[in-house]
This record gives C-alpha cells, structure tokens and sequence, in this order.
C-alpha cells in the first residue's frame, strides 16, 4: 500500500463536488492502492451540510479513505495536500454583472493562491469553478512557492462533449474520436477544434463531410451544452463536470496515447501565437509526469480567428481582474 | 472485451440515480472490461429530466457505455437485461398513511416485476427502493419466470453505517471490522448485530467492551442515521446509497472473504427461525456466483428479540399487501 496523500476540494457541499467527492474516494481517480486523506472546504454558511456529507463518506465505508478535514479555512484545508480540486465559485447572481461575478471571485482565488503555499511541494492545481481559466491565473499568481506548470483550468468537459458530438455524428464509437482541442477560454467563445481532430485514424473532416455543420452547429452545441443540459435537467450539469474532472486527473497522471492528446488550459508561454500570462485552453501531452503542449498543429484562417476571439475575451477578463494581480 | 451486458436504472433522474448511473456507466462496478448499455426508466413527467441525464452521459464520453435507453415503460426498459437496480419509489409525502405508501408503491412493483419476465434468463435484481423488502416480495413474486434467488433488498447501507460506527468507537482501520449482519428490515426495526461482528478478528465486544453503547446508542444511530443525514444536508441520502447499492452488486460477484459474510435482505427460506416467505435481512456469502446464507451464527436472546421485532414488521408489511401478491 502507498502512502497516503492529502486531496483537497473546494465548494465540497455543492452540486458539483457531491458527484465528486465520492468517486475521488472510493480509489477510481488515484487508483485502487492509493489511500487518500480528503480536505474538504466550504464557506462558513455550508458548513452544517457538509458535515452532512461527511457522514456519508463515513457511511460508504471506503477501505482507501483514512481521514476527512472539512474546515471554512483556505489554509488549513491546504495544508500539506498534493491535489486541489478547486470547485468552488461565486455563482452569477441575478442582475450581476460579468465585472463583479469576475472580480468576486478573483478575491476567493487571491486567498487560495496564497493558501496553496502551504500544499506540498509536489502540489497539482485544477480549476473547476468559473470564471476558471482567469480564477486559475490569479491563483497561479499567487501562489509564488508554486512552479505554474502545476496548475490547470478545466476544458476537459468541452473536450468530451466535443469527442462525442464528433462520434454521435460520424456514428462511431467513442473510442474512434481521438485529437480533440478545447483552444481558448472555457466560456461560449471555445473553439473546439474539429480541423486537427481524427476519427478512425483520419482527419475528422474526411468521416463527417458536412463542413457547414462542423464550422456551425458542432461548435455551437459544444458551446452551448451547458445551457441545453440546464433546459433538460433544470439544474446545470454537475455529474459530467464532475466526471470531467476525474478525467482531467487521469489524464494528467497517465502517459498519453502515442499520436494523441488531450485538451486542458495551462498560463501560456506564447505557443500558437497566444499571448503570453493568460490561461488558455491547449492541445497538451504527457508521460504521466510532466506535460507538454503539443506544438506544430496546422491552425487554419477559420481556426485563427475563432482562437483570436477567445484570447481576446481572456485578455478582457485579465483587465478586469488586473488590480488582483 | 466482453460482451456487452444490459442493466437497468429505474427512478433515473432522481438523486439517488444521479449518484449512481455515472459510477456504473464509468466501469467501476461491472469491471473496466465489461461494455455496458443502460436502460432508464422514469415515470412519464421526469421524462424531460432524464433526457438531461442521458445528454450528461454522453458527455462523459465513456469508453465502456456503448448505448443509453431512455423510457416510462418497465416492459422496455427490462428487456433483454441483466441487472435491474430498482432504486425508483413513491416517497412518503406529508400526512400519507404507512399502508398507502405500501400499497402505491406495491402497484409499482406488481407492474416491475412482471415486466422482468422480459429480462435476460440470467437476471439478478436488486430493490434500494422503499419499503424495499416488501417492494422485493412483491417485484419477486409476479417475476414467475424469474428464481427467487435472483431478487434481493438492500441493506448495505446499514452495513456499511454499522461498520463505520464500530471502527470510530473503537478507533480502528475501517479494514478491521469484519462479519458485520444486518437482519430483518431495512427501516427503524432493523437489528445491526454487533455479537457476531468482528473487530482485528476478534470478538466485537472485545474491542468494545461498552455494552451499554452497543446496545443501546450503537443500534439507534445505525437505525437513525438517515434521519441525521437529511438534518444535516437538507435532503436524504444519495451518495452514500448508491455507493452502497455498488457494493452489493460487487459483493454478489466477488468471492467472499475467507470467514467473512455481507448483508442483504433475501427471500426467507426459514433460517434462523425465521419465517418463510418474507424478504428479511440475512449474512451471506458467495462463491461470486451463488450466494447462500451463512448458517450456525449464535443468536442471543437480546438478538431474538431485536431480530423478531423486525420480523413482525415485516409480517405486517406483507398483511398490507397481501391483495397485491
């Protein structure tokens, strides 16, 4: 048996995290020999229910689980944690402007960027909460003892819901769609990327001919998914996200697939023409230690321009929050 | 890989379903090579919800979901499956009589179990829906062509409260506490036997020699814990259900441990005692195909009580229904 290692979620009485937590601790995230502490943070108001769900983490008797923190401080529910799974955000109030929803929450990610220095030095970051990839810069920023390499924003949802829009389209299985790219901000200005995109080993664009369904619908249901699930379910997806979320993980401590890659958004060091100092969705590949962004990928005019827009809004969101930097 | 196996989820957009499709659908439970289609059944108003759920499926991009059903028919939605999980059930709403809410439901699983004579020949079900034990009587006896033995209630939960109660009093591994029973009814009679329960391989009692606390708060916070969840969270139990119906699935297709039982709740066949023809709480063991009940485990007169106490709930239960067998 391992030795234990600490897993920090936020937002731990949420929608989001409750499809979480429970799978982060019965061993499908980290692995069926790795016992695991898990430290759970919530704001001072949600702390009755999640002790209620801390109960039911006692009540499923999970032989990996050796412990549960939950705590309404950053710092100790960072303290000596080797993953932080950062859930929790300030929803959109009605009437809110996107100003405030990014500065309101730009305050939360300042206090857990500082708070993460107190995570272990092999500390990895995943930004769920929205708006995540600008509340992921500003925890990277302050974070200083933490090298920004280590953390990420989530696009992997994106990603997946691009995988199977592709497969459900061509009429494929799943396990056909591989080289998908969430480029750009986890918000409706996303390109997924169907032009680098294979299905059966081929370009995408050879299974699926119909290019005006691709440059339209395809990339707007991936889009917009998010509001056609809140339309069905009448509560926005908490179960897929959360799933993403392992998936991220996985992805991250797995060797990638030879000729493959997967989508996540990680502070830019200039590839593909991107600015520098945003977090920005890429093509990354990994030996299951470190991660590398995929380089040399034909990007299009089409694709240019659908990539602009996106660093163009993350760059406006970098404005807003500028003073929190 | 194998070929693909059929289960069906019913009250599949509810919470508890929410909790569990996605850790089925993920390959956890049925095994990482096991392909898998889901049939889910609503009632005809969660219809849209469920929609929702299935769109958040295909957004997991599971390897291993090779096809989503979604239906309001229990003939369709049991067709041709191999495992029912029939978390679905009419709740308890306000000022609703104990026998109403036995007889609504009942008319459910008058209907479900009927419809599970469509089912593949290999079938084994398992009812988390409440009264679950009296719901299973009544799924198990219109499912003429399908064995008794292939029906079971859920009491893991319970188990697996009752383990984690008796590894923090006794301030142990959770591994410790093995030959845990939960018998008779899955509701505030149940009796969570400590006497038989071991703790490092011992005696219970040993480890715990409170026997004040074993009879007296031990019981109760295992028979009220739902009731402290709900106080807690705002809402019952979910997570930790359906983790608990994974583990009943999986103890039935593993080998039990050497020396070890778990709990579920079977048709009686006069054990212990008990009469036959109920669906009563039991310690079984199984090879991963069969299972038997495990015989010879001394009952104290304090047990008899408890256990006979259930018993008679259940007879009641069953004189409720007895129109609908």
């Amino acid at each position: 048996m391992k030795a234990p290692i600490r897993v920090a979620i936020t937002g731990a009485a949420g929608q989001l995290a409750y499809s979480l937590i429970f799978r982060v601790a019965s061993g499908e995230v980290f692995g069926p020999d790795q016992p695991l502490y898990l430290h759970l943070l919530e704001i001072t108001p949600a702390m009755k229910a999640l002790g209620g769900v801390a109960m039911e983490l006692d009540d499923c008797a999970y032989p990996l689980l050796k412990g549960i923190q939950t705590t309404d401080q950053a710092d100790e529910a960072f303290a000596g944690i080797h993953w932080a799974l950062l859930v929790g955000a300030k929803p959109r109030s009605k009437g809110m402007e996107r100003k405030d929803l990014l500065l309101d929450n730009g305050k939360i990610f300042v206090e857990q960027g500082k708070a993460l220095q107190k995570a272990d030095a092999s500390v990895r970051i995943l930004v769920v909460g929205n708006p995540a990839n600008t509340n992921c810069l500003i925890a990277l920023t302050h974070a200083q003892s933490v090298p920004p390499e280590r953390f990420a924003a989530m696009t992997r949802l994106d990603h997946n819901r691009a995988r199977a829009q592709l497969a459900a389209r061509a009429k494929v299985d799943l396990s056909q769609v591989t080289n998908v790219t969430i480029w750009g901000n986890h918000s409706a200005t996303q390109y997924p990327d169907f032009q680098n995109a294979k299905i059966g080993g081929k370009a995408a664009t050879q299974a699926i001919p119909d290019q005006t369904w691709l440059e339209g619908e395809f990339i707007s249901s991936v889009q917009k998914r998010g509001a056609a699930i809140i339309e069905a379910r009448g509560v926005s997806s908490a179960a897929s996200a959360a799933n993403a979320a392992i998936d991220h993980v996985k992805a991250l401590l797995t060797p990638t697939a030879a000729g493959d890659w997967f989508s996540a958004a990680v502070l830019s060091d200039g590839s593909y023409g991107i600015p520098k100092g945003i977090v920005c969705g890429y093509p990354l590949r990994t030996d299951g230690k470190r991660w590398e962004i995929v380089q040399g990928l034909p990007v299009s005019d089409f694709a240019r321009q659908k990539i602009d827009a996106s660093v163009k809004e993350l760059q406006e969101e970098k404005a807003v929050i500028q003073g929190l930097l």
